[in-house]
């Protein structure tokens, strides 16, 4: 592959067959750097196939590589091969699971990529960690549900230590882009976003955005948030106390990134909390999050009141050590604020923000987590752990949107964030939650004139209350909007919000409707070369080239599946018509000879006379062609 | 039902059991006549019960009508009775067809409703009427498709003849409303909508609403469509040269209508497609859209440049006759017009938009619409059927949005505007299309602008080009934030847009999505009382009420199904939790201690000491009652 790919936009690049996809692009290298947006002086563009000829054909698409300065630094792309020979590629988040030269096995996870990188900064040191108990998969002497700890679910992998900062050294992303060092990780993302690196380093060292990578998640190929880049989509996953099992959690997350989530959060509660995050950790190619709170109310039974700060601080460390990347903390539900949800429509619906709140009113004191929210840095920096400050009152109903409560939180939010910036931890701030149309624009302005432009995490919003069963809709058209004006990740809400677990079908959906949102919101903000995507698309559609927009498409499962069941045969992924308007309707087709005649540029810039002219020539082409407005299906 | 339904916005009414739903609702009369929007003078609320309490209990809701001043105008509702004892009434599309007491036969049809007001206005005649002829159904001598008319699917309903205005006066709610006159149909939409007639004659006469009502479709429920009143939701049927019938496209439009399609395009090709009209027409409760360029069309065997005056209008002649309440015309798309699409990315992607475009390069002349406008106009006129004019030169991608092609077309759709309103014809302007979200705007305000603020019709706009088989959701984003903006009808696009004909499921997936797009939107611009609705059902959520919650969802129906999918027991459903969170975790619950402890009110304007003070005694109450974050399963 030459540079080309080096230079043109990270959501999509399209190049042709011969520069891009060759059998032979591994011996080519990039030259033109000069082109590259900022000061970029390093060479960042060498694909890499990921499987062959033969496969490639079939599959109409496949894993490859962009290659960046040093061999071990290679970004994954979805490259997507096109039956006119150009080839698109696209961002991939699935990982090596949909690499068919690398073998994957769960039970030993993914393969520790970023290991290398950690240890050359010579900055961390293994130890020997906070011994696993019990308690931290929910399993209790006193218990009544208490019982054997179930062996067999342990995560059978490679022994490790955890690793920390030296001497309570922050270790974070953050430390490093202030001190204008630029790391593999930011590279690895330069390449990925298709921007410099050093627009990666200030955007980070700015606090405009965060690269989620705790040390002791090695496994993960580096992403970033922050509104400069590529909107990204967060999946929740999590048993519950009711229902699911490990290996459905793990399957969800792997499902999810495969749809392109771009982080997924294991909101675990119940049993086996501790073991089910270990097999997500271990076999997830994206950064992972959590509520530690979660876990923390598990080891006291569900009695909030019982909460403490060393509990709280217990749980954290354990996660940390395990890698979780970044993590939601309801440190601004704050004493004063819990009276101003009494007159809500829906109270609290965080739950996080209730079991808080809960906590608050029955100590009659500040929160712990506010209250020891410094000490608390200490540790996240020591892990680069990210911060994604919590809130926890969120209005959950229209009713209650950009009420008093939930803005005064935002503003405790703000000075937090000033803090964690202080201890060199990376930070973003959660927001709502079910808010009008009308009043959205006005959180993400107050959230990024608080927050000094940290990046901003949102659920939805959901623009109205009356849709359940349909809530990812209801909350999709919020996502576009709010991303459009700044949101840098989007939290995906599945069609069982409000109703139950989502199974797999529902992970899917959610993670698809977000992904349309995010790329909406890409376009919208004219995000470089976002919209190559769709031309190609668009270009494809025209052309009648039916596999190519399966492809292209977003889920090329579901579109194959809806034009077959229309037109199923063969022919008809090529016929020049399609099932809507039936053979001799088809405006494409009429209006693809509208195109032939007039050739491409004929019209621009032409007076009306020019124009007559040219019309009356054409009109007799027309006439001399046969006049027909269809052509037969045996064209 | 007393008067507070008269004045509670026409959205979602909420009210009490004592005057809402009480048996003898008949027996009361509204009193309170003052507080009613505008100036209304006249008695305009009287609930009608629908079906028996014991009916009404076992399916949460029944069909209820709210009476006007004449015995004979009675709006229907979709009454929602809660089980805490309070009703919620809601807009209702759905027809007689969900009424028990009324016994429908898709043979017979519909009731003709409005027949008495039509006679009574006394400057109708009814004629002989355009003698029906083979070729209206596709079928032909000279055709190698030809054959016997299928007689069994003539239309068996009562005989009828034609209506149109004596003497070629317009007949159209616009000319009343300019008269002054207040019609039975203004009067019906001004309950349904919970305004003053006054209201809807003067948004009519300005020409910022439109009341499709040919006067051959008495069977219709007048509604109105403006961008003062709710936003309404069409949703395209039609049958295709390569699939579906008669009895599908009429099955499809009552699946419509049941969940809100607000009118209903019949879109059909090929063959039998005057037989399916009269059919749907019928059967119709809501107005129906056609294109009559289709038809037109086929009578010359799919050859645009065939296509005559002559021919569209006898095709137009026969669809009003037959009492088709709105028309989409593609009188924009004139020959200057048409090079401007050929450096398009998907040129143009409207089927009557490329049928003319053909036509105009064919003959080299100007489009014969455009031509023969002033000539429509009277025909329209005569039986008022609505213009919406049609976007034939709309983008059919991101890449061609906003472009010179669409905007020229719409200055002239505003020069037709003019024309049209001169023969008191009612018009809407149809609207695009694929536009990325930053672009939509631009699209609502120069619209209104050139068209003096006629109602627009958009469809979507989609707001990416990438996600084939998601297109509901890719253009209810863009949906929702144009209706916010102003346009008065959207358009529904369904999963299967882009890849095939919409089945019985994917029907209602876009309905529902739409029907999302337009009361998010109708939130947004602050309707007056749209958030009732989600009000009610936010509250039903907060406190447990799930058949309430269900019952107040857009679709009950999935709401349900998919909360017994994880937690199917009959006491999950008045259980204090749910699946998501499992009975210790619920924020709900813990949230509604809150409230209890604090009591509504107790913490407006209360200083930080009195609140400090309140929390203390709140802490030790909270402590007293056992310091529980959740309340244990039995409780």
């Amino acid at each position: 592959m030459t540079n080309k790919d080096a230079r043109t936009p990270a959501s999509m690049q399209n190049a042709t067959s011969e520069n891009a996809v060759s059998e032979n692009a591994m011996d080519e290298t990039a030259v033109d750097e000069t082109a590259l947006i900022g000061n970029a002086n390093t060479v960042r563009g060498n694909a890499v196939e990921g499987n062959n000829a033969e496969t490639r054909k079939s599959i109409g698409w496949h894993k490859g590589y962009i290659e960046g300065v040093r061999a071990d630094l290679r970004v994954p792309v979805r490259q997507v091969h096109l039956t006119n020979g150009q080839s698109v590629t696209l961002y991939d988040t699935s990982g090596p699971y949909t690499d068919p030269h690398v073998e994957t096995d769960v039970r030993r996870g993914l393969s520790p990529l970023r290991e290398s990188w950690i240890i050359a900064r010579g900055d961390t040191e293994e130890y020997a960690g906070r011994p696993v108990r019990p308690e931290d998969d929910g399993i209790k002497h006193t218990s009544p549900r208490g019982g054997l700890r179930n062996l067999d679910a342990v995560f059978p992998g490679r022994p490790r230590l955890p690793r920390r900062g030296r001497d309570g050294k922050a270790v974070t992303q953050l430390a490093y882009a202030r001190q204008g060092e630029i790391t593999p990780e930011m590279e690895f993302v330069a390449i990925r976003e298709n921007v410099s690196p050093e627009v990666v380093r200030e955007e980070i060292a700015a606090g405009r955005a965060v690269l989620p990578a705790n040390v002791n998640h090695p496994e993960i190929e580096p992403m970033i948030i922050g509104k400069r880049f590529l909107v990204k989509v967060n999946a929740n996953i999590g048993n519950s106390a009711v229902t699911s099992s490990i290996e459905e959690e793990v399957e969800k997350m792997t499902w999810a990134t495969r749809w392109g989530a771009d982080t997924v959060m294991d909101l675990s509660t119940g049993r086996n909390i501790h073991t089910t995050r270990e097999w997500v950790l271990r076999n997830s190619p994206v950064p992972i999050g959590t509520v530690p709170l979660y876990q923390a109310l598990e080891k006291v039974d569900g009695r909030a009141e019982e909460l403490t700060w060393e509990i709280y601080k217990d749980t954290v460390v354990e996660q940390a050590e395990q890698g979780v990347d970044y993590m939601t903390v309801h440190a601004g539900v704050r004493l004063p604020y819990v009276p101003l949800t009494a007159n809500r429509k829906t109270g609290i619906v965080s739950r996080g923000g209730s079991i808080m709140a809960a906590w608050c009113l029955a100590h009659h004191k500040e929160s712990f987590l506010y209250e020891n929210f410094e000490e608390l840095c200490e540790i996240l920096a020591a892990y680069d752990v990210t911060y994604s400050l919590g809130d926890g009152l969120r209005p959950g109903s229209i009713a209650d949107a950009n009420d008093a409560a939930q803005f005064a939180e935002l503003r405790t939010l703000g000075e937090l964030n000033t803090v964690a910036k202080r201890f060199n931890v990376q930070t973003m701030i959660e927001g709502p939650g079910h808010v009008p149309m009308h009043k959205i624009k006005e959180n993400i302005d107050l959230q990024q004139e608080i927050c000094d432009e940290a990046p901003f995490y949102t659920l939805g919003p959901l623009t109205t209350d009356v849709a359940p069963a349909y809530d990812h809709i209801t909350s999709g058209i919020g996502a576009a909007m709010i991303a459009w004006w700044g949101t840098a990740m989007l939290c995906y809400v599945t069609p069982k919000e409000h109703l139950g677990l989502p199974n797999r079908d529902d992970v899917k959906t959610g993670v698809i409707t977000y992904k349309i949102a995010a790329h909406a919101a890409d376009l919208a903000k004219g995000h470089p070369g976002a919209q190559e995507w769709d031309d190609a698309l668009s270009d494809a559609r025209f052309e009648f080239r039916w596999e190519d927009q399966f492809n292209l498409a977003l889920d090329p499962d579901t579109a194959r599946e809806f034009h077959d069941e229309t037109l199923p045969a063969e022919p008809a992924k090529t016929a020049h018509f399609c099932s809507m308007c039936g053979p001799k309707f088809c405006s494409m087709k009429i209006s693809q000879s509208i195109t032939e005649r007039f050739g491409g540029g004929a019209a621009e810039g032409a007076s009306a006379d020019e124009i007559a002219e040219g019309m009356l020539e054409k009109s007799k082409e027309f006439a001399a062609s046969g006049n027909r407005v269809y052509l037969p299906l045996a064209d």
